[in-house]
């Protein structure tokens, strides 16, 4: 049996609150072994939610706290108004004291990366968090980083995404020496004023062991796997990330159009159908992403996420722990002096 | 009958040369009228490829070109080699004279781009050139700029972008007030720092007649078609482009595997195969992207593409001159005075 996991959940986050993160939860019991959860929430919404759910009770502990950071709320706003007493709040203090193993929200997440920096801070030589996943690709997965914690960047803090990157590549995809590319495009390759040319040049000429730096990639690289980690500034990472689940959305719509357009197409699609579910569930849009370089694990799920989808959140969540993302990272930054 | 459009053709750019350029011109045949060619290029090469082609033949003119800009050269070492006789260089002076109404190569991005910014000269009043694109989306079409011309901005670039967009949306789309996104993603909404959000007030305290800003989108946008228009800085919108394509590539990939997983989805597909070939052509990554701010109308092919999508992109820059895009733009940013 694996190590037991402790989950501190934010139940109050994302666009659909406490029945979606605890449905969630519910289902994520059916992969996932070895687990419980410390739920924060408004205990009148999230009790009946907990004591209908016989296996989930059995393994929740409720938190009571009656403060919502809204998903709206500018990250300053919400520090204010939710810094000590939020849900969100007191399932990162649970991080703190060490009473759960990693954290998760569906919640705003420049709030929850505002409460993480503050009360977690980062680990000893990293400036600024950054918030990374595992994308699906032609050849696996791929981690890409920063989806959208740090926005702006120079050529320090690529470096250093290179770094963590490389380690979760290690040990959450179990690959020994992973290339690693830098998010380019034709024009940053040349432009020795941008952040990405000077990080690019750092890299080659750091050779950093353990890590197999290629050069610049781009866009197309994320889902064709040729790279195991791809870096980027924030901002152009959230671009990436958005647009490709945009792509996803458009052609899954624009599939569903056309199995209906003919009579041929409807008996074809149901022939196939087995098919189209085992494709529905290989490219369902990966949900969970883990901020790096911070004194601990905080998994943030998207806002708009279904049941199913806060169910792969929190085992993507439960992978990064039992893979030590979190104490590689840190041994990678600070090492221990011999 | 359409007005006659005389098209400098670019024979040597591209992953792929000459025949893949001039297979694209003959192909485009068959959807246009009233065009013909001006093909640059190296004689030997280019005369076999047109006389065994008599339609396409009967309608191009060669121009002998033996100097050929390589895809992997930058852009400074492209403009000192290919400057003057280049069959880029070629192809973007007979728009310079009036001998052709657009220009289209599918070679090196950034020297295509740098030829044309010095041989054109950018419209009064745009400091920097975009490159444009209509993006398929749930609804239609998005226009989407900058996709990788001028890398960085300022709130006054990216005030252009969205002038030049919205006129490009008028024209090609036949929208009357095209609505307008800035590309963001939750930080940068708040960032006063950021060059998005400097935009972001300008375009609001502004309130250009004929446009209708709606403030931030995100990248899921563009397919969603939730505006007409997405602007946004180049090296962001180089990687929305290519995160999209390269998404598309991979769904595409999974589908033909499911549907070869079992005998049942066979038998499906060949069922519906008049769906999914629909589907096919309808989804195909739109190629053509034209450069907005010049005085001219360059097109840029995708370096990889092949006949059919050359000749996509050869329709794209008829399209988008017939529509009268690139005059549009010139009389929004210079005001005839009454």
């Amino acid at each position: 049996m694996p190590e037991k996991i402790r989950i501190a959940l934010d139940c109050m986050g994302g666009d659909f609150g406490a029945p979606v993160a605890l449905a969630g939860a519910e289902l994520s019991l059916k992969r996932l072994s070895n687990v419980e959860f410390l739920a924060f929430g408004d205990l009148a919404t999230v009790e009946p939610l907990i004591t209908t759910r016989p296996q989930l009770h059995r393994l929740t502990r409720i938190v009571h706290s009656e403060v919502v950071i809204r998903m709206d709320q500018k990250p300053a706003e919400a520090l204010r108004h939710g810094r000590s007493k939020s849900s969100m709040a007191l399932a990162i203090d649970a991080i703190k004291r060490k009473e759960a193993d990693f954290a998760i929200s569906a919640g705003n997440t420049g709030a929850l990366m505002a409460l993480a920096k503050i009360k977690l801070r980062t680990t000893d030589g990293i400036a600024r968090p950054a918030l990374a996943a595992l994308w699906p690709s032609l050849k696996g997965e791929t981690v890409v980083l920063d989806l959208g914690a740090s926005i702006g960047a120079d050529a320090e803090h690529l470096f250093n995404l290179a770094v963590m990157g490389g380690a979760m590549a290690r040990t959450a995809l179990k690959i020994d020496r992973p290339t690693v590319g830098m998010l380019g495009s034709y024009f940053s390759q040349f432009d020795r004023q941008h952040h990405a040319y000077a990080a690019d040049q750092l890299l080659r000429d750091t050779q950093l062991p353990g890590l197999n730096y290629i050069g610049f990639v781009e866009g197309c690289d994320i889902g064709s796997g040729r790279v195991d980690v791809v870096v980027t500034e924030a901002f152009a990472g959230n671009v990436a990330l958005k647009s490709a689940e945009g792509t996803a959305r458009l052609i899954q719509k624009s599939l569903q159009g056309a199995m209906r357009s003919s009579w041929s197409s409807r008996v074809g699609y149901l022939l196939a159908r087995g098919s189209f579910s085992m494709l529905r569930t290989k490219l369902r849009p990966p949900n969970g992403a883990m901020f790096l370089g911070l004194n601990g694990t905080v998994i943030k799920s998207h806002g708009s996420a279904d049941a199913a989808s806060f169910a792969d959140a929190i085992a993507f969540g439960c992978k990064m722990v039992r893979a030590g993302v979190h104490s590689s990272i840190q041994q990678l930054i600070q090492p221990v002096p011999v």
